[in-house]
């Protein structure tokens, strides 16, 4: 068994999680897991789940993110003698490409154990996935995939024995993306798709996942849960939802990150929505609240106290930032994504004083229209 | 005369600079500037310069550069019954293409009038320009483009009436690029480059001027400020220097500003060091001392005294910021330059509440390594 | 009147048009075209359009279109003694952006003069230009684009005196394009938009464009002639219409090249649907009715004939080329148009023996689906 | 044992070359080879070398052809029982990104055998391998890969059995790129790199293996097979090598495919320089020599006797083709080799009536500057 049973912590014993996070020199270096599990710092049949930013570019054509899953999931299965398949039909590995900027490769290995010890003190970092079953390429950004999403988020919640709405602070989906190949196959076979270009499917596919995740958390009445709202009505979002697409998964996968009494450990998580890109005051609000001490800039030795950064943002609809037209929406040379990753990315690192950080465009119905999300795990203070 | 006499201003009547900021929508939109003659806001007899940042790729193939130079030269030759030849061979257009992410493509007309008033009493924003002779495609990189450089921003200090080399926060040059046919050409025709390739002479180019101001100003002995050290030694440098190049200017065209007590008017302008891409501390310091009361952000009505803001930034050249590995030179999708101007142009945004920046890569011994310049110019506070 | 009367040559008066490639050196070179008129070699009274492929991206970004628009319509003005907007109201400047591969940046001056000589022997080229009303962002890609655009044609017919839909070799039309702050206001005024991502406006006004040339040429009937068929029935389409989009135009202007007997002179006009990207036969076909004698490629000496080729093409829809899967429509590092472009045009260029060629892509309802057009000027054999 | 003994074939024994091209949907997809193996149609102990085409960018980060490379070497080892490690030690596996316009990811899988069957009758298709030494950072681009590359090749001769230098055909090798992380790690550690640019330092591998090829077959003197030629000195160049670099590999990997009577079967290979990027003759006057009937397209049927075809090719230096300039060295939104490849691709594509090709570009030393190298195994006629 390679995933700890998180349902049925037994009455004495606390769930606890831990976050390592590891360099990538490129997107087949598995060398720094490799090396803590020989040291004995993660125990590979504890690992839930996997959160990195590969090298690629983020889009359609992005084949790193495969690459490193591909890596990860044999060194795993290697570790616990079963096959990569089987590692990877448990476990989540969520990566998102493109480092633009001053952005650093790197990946990190969510842990979920029991241990000894009181819960009910305080509340811990709290950790729970699962999976929807396969979705076909007609049912990207349709009402099945809102429907699937969020009953895979309340049965992560379950696994994560978060009590209340209130203490979710990330929901990470990462779901599936098609290529140009695959949505004629589908198209010939009779099938309808939400859309043919493969980089606009990939949107709807964001966008609908959200709207299942503001589903679940209650963020949303059902009423605008609906594929009617799918890129249409962008004030209908989720403010704590992440959601990537790769062609390298096929089902919805789910990491709800939030706070518990059931679990105990040195670890907290915070978030905030980002009004729009330049919306520094939430990140250095975050970081007092983390008692990480920004002014504006956290000091090194608070912020090596930082486990895992996940940002979301977006290239703002309607052309401009304050006012002020920005370019990206009629960029042919650079994708919007690549510019608004490098962009706000940048303004996180400045703050956290860390550049490791998990930065995904495409935040269609994740926070409010042209902001995003910030989430930071972190030491207590 | 379309440019005033700056060297002699009389006894009892100060210089005064004036400094306004247009946007483009596209790089033939000089509307603004227009509009703002029609107003008699601008006397376009008394402009001395212009600074820019265009839509294209501030790359060798940006011709978004030329375009607004022509444009702007051709508003203002009319205006005042010139050509637009004698205006561009009068008044440096220093124009910097690549608004990456949140920047915001704009220019900045700065003007100086001699105007009624006592002088002496505080330091004011003061201007001066000056050209060097034009340079041929092998004076590139070279001891001539330092010396010729050197000499025009002393030139430059002279008509601005600065005193002192620590009153000098910013000098802005402009020096020529050349595409691969005119290399190839000087070639054969038996002349030496200091590159073949036509990003790599930029890179030449730049490194030169910017120890050509170095000199001037007295920031490093002579005896450094040799070709010798162009592109070797990076501890050699300007703290002021902010270099561009482009194909559509034959000589260095040098703009300097700095403070002076034969100036008067509303305006100041301060500058800071980037230590590296992450450096917020020194923009936030900037702004403290301009009185702009960062939190981080400055608010939106003190945002509003900010006339211009001028940064220089460059991708750290060990493939690293702050240990952890970056990308931007290995990426063969997105040239370095436009990785750090997005990332850098970013910070500085969220700090200033402002995205109409000039935010410039290529800081070749502007700055330390992997890091670069700020300047503000700002009404006093 | 920079335009001679086209649509009533005297009796005994044949009209003659004349074709003139100049090379491009950046987009604001127009070098060429002046010595021709100093030469004596172009009368600019004469000239009735300019069709040209300039250094940018050819998307939406791309200025080097209109900065090519504005240096000839100043030249050309400068010459006659009228403004250059009055030149350009008047003289359809039709510029593709993107160089890619072997292509060879240049424009093609298009002259059409009364001159003395029996009409009626043979059929000459014949050339007629005409301009739409100005588009609103929101006629594009729509039914009234289809109507204007059609009545167009029809004028360009008459003013060109071709007799029969027949002898039409080429319908080069340039519509306008919107950057997304144009769209964005549309919308907000009310308008509804066919597309809101402005790449994708571009193809609703290309394919609503070539549906309307089809329609005044009775290629199709007027029942099909349908904004419904607008990028949707791939079937119906133009064999002669070359459709480009640029944010620097705001009707539709348009050329119409063919055969006419009212027409005499030296050159002569024919084309080839390609029915795929590598329907290389098609190009030799073409030449060998031009008596260029391609083995395949077309010796220098009689490669010297071509006066312009115009090639439109477009990465086939379905993600294969002739059953094997390209990669074009699931890139975001390079547009799909940048791919095309340089794969067709090297073809035609290594048949041709000549690099500086119009190719274009986009070919939305301009040729089979996947395939394109390629029409050549030559002189007589 | 995966690799059979080429060196000693038994006298009434023949050695056979087979050549198996498969399609590439990502570069994790080895399902072509697997059912061949299923099928019994590849025997996967006697795989020599596959050389391939991946989705990446071709350039410094692209990591398709590591991805690439560890899924077929874990397919193989699979089947062979051993390490994915040491089948690649012991099987070049050659692959070069970007698959610019029509061309089709694939790759192509060489197998040698010994076959019952008299030898000495006609030439066929004979395939040999080495590998060099591991190579440093340091060694690229200087004397000591000129000299192990052309040790190497000597060996892949022997092992080929083939007799003459005129009867090699082609000589792919694979060399090792850095990335900028360990240039400047090597730099740190006082050793010297011909170029720290990690693309240039690329280009300085290529060069050097190729003239290392060109010493061992006799194409040039030893005295011209000198570090001071690097990148100097284009007159001197192989005609029949094609050189890659990619982070992936350590060592310059080496295949050499000639005609040879010690081999039988079906099977043969012949080659023509390019004289430049137009040199469509060369090509068809390749296809006829092979009996392909080019028209100046390959009929389809005749085009399936085509099992593999490599081509070599370079944006030219001076800029210029045959006269006109290109753009593709003063662009910096695309790649030079990305252009070069799309249109030269394109051009072979449209004569063999086949876009599954293997295109890459850097081809300094590798035929004449400008030019480059074409090599097709087909069918015997």
């Amino acid at each position: 068994m390679i995933q700890p049973s998180l349902t049925t912590p037994a009455a004495k014993y606390a769930m606890r999680a831990d976050v390592h996070r590891f360099g990538l020199k490129d997107p087949s270096d598995v060398s720094g897991l490799s090396q803590a599990i020989e040291k004995g710092v993660v125990d590979p049949g504890k690992i839930v789940g996997v959160i990195g930013k590969t090298h690629g570019n983020g889009l359609v054509n992005d084949y790193t993110r495969g690459y490193l899953t591909l890596c990860l999931s044999q060194l795993i299965g290697d570790r616990l003698g079963v096959s990569a398949e089987n590692v990877s039909k448990r476990i989540p590995f969520i990566f998102s490409g493109g480092v633009e900027g001053v952005l650093s490769p790197h990946y990190t290995v969510l842990t979920a154990d029991s241990t000894k010890g009181a819960t009910g003190q305080e509340k811990s970092l709290a950790i729970g996935v699962a999976f929807t079953p396969e979705l076909s390429v007609s049912d990207v950004g349709r009402q099945s995939q809102i429907e699937v999403t969020a009953e895979a988020v309340r049965q992560a919640l379950v696994a994560a024995d978060i009590q209340s709405s209130e203490d979710v602070h990330f929901v990470q989906v990462k779901g599936p993306a098609f290529t140009l190949r695959e949505i004629v196959a589908a198209t010939d076979a009779g099938l309808s798709c939400a859309a043919h270009h493969p980089g606009k499917l990939m949107g709807f596919g964001r966008a609908a996942s959200a709207l299942g995740v503001a589903k679940a958390l209650g963020e949303i009445p059902a009423s605008q849960a609906k594929e009617a709202s799918v890129l249409r009505d962008f004030s209908v979002y989720s403010s704590v939802a992440s959601v990537s697409a790769g062609i390298e998964v096929r089902s919805n996968e789910i990491i709800v990150a939030g706070l518990s009494r059931a679990w105990s450990g040195p670890l907290t998580i915070a978030h905030r929505s980002m009004l729009d890109a330049l919306d520094i005051g939430s990140i250095t609000a975050l970081a007092e609240e983390l008692g990480l001490s920004p002014a504006p800039q956290i000091p090194a030795a608070k912020a090596r106290r930082i486990r895992a950064a996940f940002v979301k943002c977006e290239a703002q609809r309607d052309g401009t930032i304050r006012g002020r037209p920005h370019t990206m929406l009629n960029d042919g040379d650079i994708d919007q994504q690549r510019h608004i990753r490098g962009a706000v990315g940048a303004i996180v690192a400045a703050v956290l004083n860390d550049t490791a950080l998990f930065v995904s465009g495409g935040a269609e119905h994740q926070g409010p229209d042209g902001g995003g999300l910030i989430a930071v795990i972190a030491e207590k203070g």
